[in-house]
């Protein structure tokens, strides 16, 4: 493994597609991904993973089971394992993902969302 | 454990030292930390963990025994483990840090600059 460096704005120039994360980097059995979000996502939750979303561009709204959290250029947010959540993106938004390399992106909700093997760019 | 959300920001707002990581989110065993950097670090690696920087504001030379990188605002590298490397800041850099929480700054080298017990902000 080499240390090569990676510019956001560069990779999320490479893809077009929402809902479509791409694997930007790897260490420590963790995916660093990026992601193009717009819409509403399936209410989902990892059983095994936590998963960090930090907004590179736009805003996100976090729904969880009890509130939502808007999440702002800059910001990130943890959601912990088990914690149903579902990312509503009501114009687009660029985000950073940060979590382990088994992620399943709709974790235990299989849809046509679902996205198994994600490309690395 | 809860999903709050963190921004870098209000975050780096809260201290002004430098080499003196903070830890502002933590998950999977991995923790995210937000550090000020200024001047050149020692020369150091880590034998079990990868490590990434994300540069939030400024520029950051990271240097390798074979070569250096420019990393800018919106950039990131990963330093793999067993890597030698040297950060250096010739004006204030501002980083978030994404690495297991077992990693000690400094790595194999104790210095001065080895912060064992890391605040959370």
């Amino acid at each position: 493994m080499s240390a090569e460096k990676v510019n956001l704005v560069e990779k999320l120039g490479l893809f077009d597609e929402h809902w479509s994360p791409k694997i930007v980097g790897e260490l420590n059995g963790q995916h660093v991904k990026l992601a193009k979000l717009l819409g509403e996502f399936v209410w989902h939750h990892h059983d095994e993973e936590d998963e960090l979303f930090l907004v590179v561009k736009g805003r996100l709204r976090m729904e969880l089971r009890e509130r939502s959290e808007w999440i702002e250029e800059g910001e990130f947010i943890v959601v912990p394992r088990g914690v149903e959540h579902r990312p509503v993106a009501e114009e687009e938004v660029h985000v950073m993902l940060f979590e382990p390399a088994s992620t399943l992106n709709t974790g235990n909700a299989t849809s046509e969302l679902t996205a198994p093997d994600l490309d690395r760019i």
